[in-house]
């Protein structure tokens, strides 16, 4: 087995990996919790799910959308338009030579970013507090972008 | 070019290339999938898609949704919600220094449960078939995640 | 910090990493743009979204969907069904030790075809423009998938 130490300085690319794990937890979270709010609202989208919780008739009456439970929807989708983004981006980003302390105030702000959007899309809390939490996360990811391109002009 | 195999055992990283690349088709044929739906039930999203099969009349009446169609893109959605945490955690995971034997069931489960995933939702077969196959791919990534975090608090 | 010139040739990677972060940015872009539509077209999904360009009876009018809105977000979707594949493929590909051109050449028809694509679904051009563009990145991932799995056999 390779001991990575030994080659690399691999303390930002592990910390990386920390925050990744916490950001794909938090995204996977948003499936138990569109299930949670289809079976409280009584809203599904396939017959066969309906029919769990009642027969004929009430399985036309639960085939239907619910705000809340698509509001649940808008968050899993905007958690990927966002994360996976940030999840290539702050990989590439591990192995620039950056500081681990920059690094970290990188991840930890995305991190943050991507639970007070959550929240604030839940809640709803009014806004600007949902879209100032999505552009916190995109600024973080496009702040990443910029050192990649600033090193990648050094390099050639 | 490097000759990987010198300097770490490879084989749990090559092994995840191989059923990421499996996963990674099977998502990519709901693509075709939808398309031939599309096409099957004459339900388009856009005028100038529906323009190919008819003139005026037809545009407007193709410009619908239908369930099958639906159901496809559920699917594809559901592949991106679930897929794609499994790319990145099973990556990370195969760093774990964990057993190849180990590395295989966990990947194999999670490519057998999306390929079941998708055949209980086409069927549809009756629930909890399709539950079952999301929640086994579910609990893999969850194993994985939950190594990850034992490693890395060993390291600590 | 590892010199990782002396020890891979990297520069197929690098060229990956390039590309990659072309097209990560290019699906980043759609998330201000489906926010542009919304405000444009008084088109919301969200009753806290609303409330920022009206009271009372302009909050329910402007919560709906909207033909244009729409086809953006469509095109957000469908760059996350395409675009992620090919960050993973084109990463395990660039390990296959293809030459550099070969590589360029994959990587520069994607990107392409996602940028034509794009154009081809806003504005909109009438088809098969857009199936060309989404057909022409698709078989560019397939052809990186049948590289993958030739050097897998060679390899076993």
């Amino acid at each position: 087995m390779l001991d990575l130490t030994e080659l690399v300085d691999v303390e930002v690319t592990l910390a990386y990996i920390k925050y990744a794990i916490f950001v794909i937890v938090k995204m996977m979270l948003m499936s138990p919790m569109t299930a949670f709010f289809r079976m409280k609202k009584k809203a599904f989208a396939n017959p066969e799910d309906a029919a769990s919780f009642g027969k004929d008739e009430a399985v036309k009456k639960y085939l239907r959308t619910d705000p809340d439970v698509e509001r649940v929807r808008r968050i899993h989708l905007n958690d990927l338009e966002n994360i996976i983004p940030f999840l290539f981006i702050g990989f590439f980003y591990s192995f620039t030579g950056v500081d681990l302390s920059t690094a970290l105030l990188h991840y930890r702000i995305f991190l943050g970013s991507r639970i007070f959007h959550t929240i604030a899309y839940l809640v709803p809390l009014p806004q600007p507090c949902r879209g100032l939490a999505w552009g916190a996360g995109y600024l973080v990811t496009f702040s990443m972008v910029y050192r990649l391109v600033m090193v990648g002009l050094s390099l050639s």
